[in-house]
């Protein structure tokens, strides 16, 4: 690391439209961005905002917030984007045909990029909050800056300075090598330190640095419903048993939780959990205000996430005590946060929630009737597919009770029956493991909502006339997001 | 490692009819054996001849032969059965629902085992070529044996004078510890060696060795087809290119193909493929005759596997030069052959076949029309989600044309669109990736077989009407399996 915080000669300042002038209007952009957090803001806007018409394809890091998801889309300057939407009208266009996306896996996304799954990438447009002629440190979101640094030929880098300079301490920087020269990720324990506060670069790629002074978005997550505080009961029933019964957690229990308002009340509700004495840990890709909770109550010894993902209290309690945090929590890239080998070697006990969940256990988290996708699947497959135990958290019926998220079969599957171990609802616990489909099928009629109970019967009972090993009757199977899709 | 390999006084000899006296009517087994070798023989086939009935849970490490998929299904004392279906008996039975069955996938398998997702495990009956007090050397098969005689409270071997006692030359056995006191695996190349030759366990566990004198089953692969040689020159010109292209290929390919008749007579082409001179290395789960092919011929630098799957003639090969081969051959247990963190780690390229691909990209490798399985998932999930690049490798229709194997929606997931990079029939490739869900629609219709594609077009318009990100017509997405359902 050569160079200081402040920036050198060797450094191209410029205005965020000067910088927005350096990208060609058919290139591909990565950028950072987790969570909604650390992602290029001033860059986006001025390109937005220019004359120029451009037909980007934009590979985020994960959810990024209204200055790319919003603003590039309705001035058409973005017309293709990867792996996760962050707004709503990203997901509209997406759903119209008018944006040409893919979801992706978040912990080989890095790989893919460098070894060319979505062709040549030109602009590395990266947020930090400091850099000089060959590194960065980053802001609150490490997400895949290492790997979109390394595979990019041109860098632009925006310093912001509303982001808060202390959280370089939480940073442990380490990115895996492409194969083959990958070795072993060294790291032994959930919370250890591997790497760097900082992301090295070739200086001859630094095309222009702007500073900035913007705040992330924030997060609103609504305070839990009753049946939200159900399904935390149950689950934490779950997690008390599972924690005596087996043997890989006899010493402590590693979680992770997806990110949203039902992710959130149910970290905080860990606060509430026997689990024995033993150490709980979170490993997993964002911080939320639920997990600085656990913290503030010393019920969490430590923290490791890619980025945070925070409410506006959370990010003013995280901010004023950044010093106290940094003992606690460590930010990674999300190769490592999300890594497989990272996420079976800690045996982490993983909670994402989901959209529907059929009867032979395949869960759909992204495609309302199979088609209309609301966001991406993000990390919740690394997690579902390399935990040591999956558990599907989900209300079992929306839209005030009219439709049921127990289904015949899911119109979309983001997660194979082979990756899910448990399915929690606010009527109980279906543990699938160990059980073949028709059994599979009994235990989650039983976390069914009672009023859809009767239907699946139906449907179990039709299939079951055809015979063979995992029964579905084809005519009825997705009846009811056909009746959804033919009244449209 | 106490003990010789000649059985010490210690040692409980005894009689297959009484080794099988000590399994309780109701005990949950685990197996050694994977690709239908190295899996015990003569305990079940006493059980099955006793007049005892019992009522077993059999786990075994994958596949494996008669003695166990059809006589104890046959004799009704195997109940329940995990994570493959080895026979056609056993798949009859598993599909008139008298076996329960599930598949899982394999890398995480001992995992499961230890961890209490089955249930506690009473016998572990693993196939040896020598055992001691605490030892014991595993024939032409890791498998999960490691995994399986830990989490067993007794253990019984086998040992097979049948077996070639010269595989042990092959072994590396390294058995990653459960968490939390997992440590990253050392490998640090395919077929680099980190472990022992042998498995120790406590000798409390010991309750019985029987001697035996049975081969395993072979292997029959057909001759290739006109088909698989199309399909295999399409692979190789997408190899080829490939090969220039991605920068994690520039030293070496690592490859690992698929257990089957096309996946061997794929292995066997490799040796015609241009791949500019670098290294190719097999990282995968079973030696099949084509690897055995590509080593006779100098063009491969190694293969890494957990299990053999040979014909007759390719095991009178392989033991008549099983000196050389150990030079080139190193078998794991499968949770490093299949690890997620060795695949991802050594940039493995994948290619498995595949009952039916969707116009999403999902992939169906297991259930007929989505209820009839015919084997189980296997390690193909593994593969197919931790791969550098994934190849789904199959002919564009069945049953002499009638059927089409890409289809509107497959009717059973295996392995979701997220996972699945390129499809190779021999109508050409589709390479998916970067490409949105309308955009790979067009690409399948193009690797159809020409007298289907016409009818997926329609399906393609019709869904289109609807809109969505995912367009599908949910009317008719299943019509093909559905029609067949409903005229049975």
């Amino acid at each position: 690391m050569s160079g200081t915080d402040r920036l050198q000669g060797a450094v191209p300042e410029m205005s965020a439209a000067a910088a927005a002038e350096q990208i060609p209007p058919d290139a591909t952009v990565v950028t950072s961005g987790f969570g909604s957090v650390g992602y290029p803001k001033a860059v986006p806007l001025a390109i937005a905002d220019s004359d120029r018409q451009r037909s980007l394809t934009v590979i985020t890091g994960g959810s990024v917030g209204e200055e790319i998801d919003t603003e590039l889309v309705q001035s058409e300057d973005m017309r293709r984007r990867f792996p996760y939407l962050g707004t709503q009208t990203a997901r509209d266009a997406a759903n119209a045909g008018d944006l040409a996306f893919h979801d992706e896996h978040i912990s080989q996304l890095a790989d893919g990029v460098r070894s060319g799954q979505f062709g040549s990438v030109d602009v590395a447009l990266i947020e930090a909050v400091a850099t000089g002629r060959d590194w960065l440190i980053p802001g609150p979101c490490i997400g895949q800056t290492p790997g979109y640094v390394e595979a990019a030929d041109q860098l632009i880098v925006e310093v912001n300075r509303a982001q808060p300079r202390g959280v370089r301490q939480l940073h442990d920087i380490y990115c895996p090598s492409l194969p083959p020269d990958r070795a072993p990720i060294p790291l032994e324990n959930p919370t250890g330190r591997i790497g760097d506060e900082y992301v090295t670069f070739d200086p001859e790629k630094l095309a222009a640095v702007v500073e900035t002074d913007r705040r992330d978005s924030t997060y609103d997550f609504r305070d839990p419903t009753e049946t939200d505080r159900t399904i935390a009961a149950n689950l934490g029933s779950f997690l008390g048993a599972e924690t005596e019964r087996n043997p890989a957690l006899a010493e402590s229990v590693r979680v992770q939780f997806g990110v949203g308002s039902l992710g959130n009340a149910l970290a905080s509700t860990l606060a509430d959990i026997d689990i024995g004495g033993r150490d709980l840990v979170y490993y997993g890709e964002v911080i939320q205000d639920g997990v600085l909770d656990l913290l503030d109550a010393g019920r969490l010894a430590g923290a490791s996430a890619t980025s945070l993902a925070l409410t506006q209290e959370g990010q003013d309690r995280f901010i004023d005590s950044i010093d106290e945090y940094s003992d606690d929590i460590v930010l990674r890239p999300s190769s490592v946060s999300n890594g497989a080998e990272l996420i079976q070697r800690f045996g982490v006990v993983t909670i994402n929630t989901a959209l529907e969940v059929d009867l032979h256990g395949h869960v759909n988290s992204t495609h309302i009737d199979g088609t209309h996708v609301i966001n991406g699947v993000g990390g919740s497959g690394d997690f579902n597919r390399n935990a040591l135990v999956t558990v599907a958290a989900l209300p079992s019926s929306a839209k005030g009770g009219e439709t049921s998220r127990v289904v015949p079969m899911v119109p979309h599957v983001d997660h194979t029956k082979h990756d899910i171990d448990v399915v929690v609802t606010e009527q109980g616990v279906a543990d699938l493991r160990g059980k073949e489909p028709r059994e599979r099928a009994d235990e989650l009629v039983s976390v069914a909502h009672p009023s859809f109970r009767a239907a699946l019967r139906e449907y179990i009972g039709r299939g079951r006339q055809y015979g063979g090993h995992a029964p579905r009757d084809l005519e009825t199977a997705l009846s009811w997001p056909r009746e959804r899709q033919q009244s449209e």
